[in-house]
């Protein structure tokens, strides 16, 4: 796949988040292009859940890739090493992806033959929340070794997601982890979130995961 | 220990963080009150770490908790139980304290008769290294699970870090995660970052962090 493309975005200077993000949307709908805003914290597992998730689609499906990230290179260098196609967004040290910055980094990456493009937010349950990108679906990873109580600290990432993914179950017998518990905090948090539990790293129930995103897709092309 | 005292602060509006932070630190350091402000990931551990770092020093030692999150009062509640002072900080959904609001904070909770003072601060890679707060010493959690790439991706907060705990060394077998990779990513930061692996559950590791944290409070008080 060639080196890694490293494309450095700005913030939008003017307080048009909203419209600049309905704008992005509007164009990936029309490009039939379904674009997924991937937020968790540093850790949480986000890569790994991005390339189980593209194992697991059918192989046919034209897949891309956005990474944010502050610095480094190596998010996208993996995805392109498994044969996605990739971009790494520098985020001029933002804490997370604006609308504008999104608009950059489409235009840059050239998204209209995609059906699935992924963009992995900067790590972080506080940012990333508070600006709509135009992304089809808003998805979080909560890993195990967090804890249940994140949704009660962090209430707007899970207030404007479709979807949580608890992530890291292989892990459970190392951490008080409350299953019950953090699903009742985050249906507090937005009742219609859908929430799956996970282990990208050897499949586990990721299964349900990339069925329910099939069916988003369908409705959302069609 | 009573209820929980929540303090809402506002960020400072004119663009003096440095000044108001070398306020800050003047006073604690008139007051010889030692302040830790300390980061990490959510879920890396903070408040574990700090709960148990509290039971290792002297008993006789004056401390003080103060919690910062954007909602919640869950980690003070903790804290309160096992006897330590502690408020729960508020900040109005920003997601880090500045200079402004630790000076508001400061003020409410009267620090003057503590010998050490912690600031947990917002769980965040990314903001919270941007303002200096005007504590004497950063210090920021990596835990096991987040991954040894983490100084890459967020270079500032490690560059700003007096030292890193390095967490849950418990969980190491269920994790890919490279000793020596991240040392060396740390350094590359901040050569002079103090590096410990710990394990803030079973308290393994945890006595080399707390008998250099006293050494720094000897030299900063003297």
């Amino acid at each position: 796949m060639g080196e890694v493309r490293v494309i450095n975005v700005n913030m939008g200077i003017f307080e048009k988040n909203d419209s600049v993000a309905a704008v992005n949307r509007e164009k990936l709908r029309a490009e039939k292009t379904f674009m997924i805003n991937l937020m968790a914290s540093p850790g949480a597992g986000k890569t790994t859940t991005l390339l189980k998730t593209i194992e697991l689609l059918p192989k046919d499906m034209k897949i891309g890739v956005m990474e944010a990230d502050i610095d480094a290179t190596i998010d996208a260098e993996k995805i392109n090493a498994a044969g996605v196609r990739s971009i790494q967004v520098h985020t001029n040290g933002n804490c997370a992806m604006d609308a504008e910055m999104t608009r950059q980094a489409l235009e840059e990456f050239e998204t209209s033959d995609l059906d699935l493009l992924v963009m992995e937010n900067v790590g972080n349950l506080v940012c990333p929340a508070e600006t709509d990108t135009g992304s089809s679906i808003n998805v979080a990873i909560l890993s195990i070794p967090e804890g249940d109580d994140k949704p009660l600290k962090y209430p707007l990432m899970f207030q404007i997601c479709h979807c949580v993914l608890i992530n890291k179950i292989d892990t459970r017998e190392y951490f008080d982890f409350d299953d019950a518990a953090a699903v009742e905090r985050i249906k507090f948090c937005n009742p219609e979130a859908e929430v799956f539990f996970i282990c990208a790293k050897t499949g586990e129930g990721m299964g349900a995961w990339v069925e329910w995103l099939r069916q988003r897709m369908a409705e959302w092309t069609r």
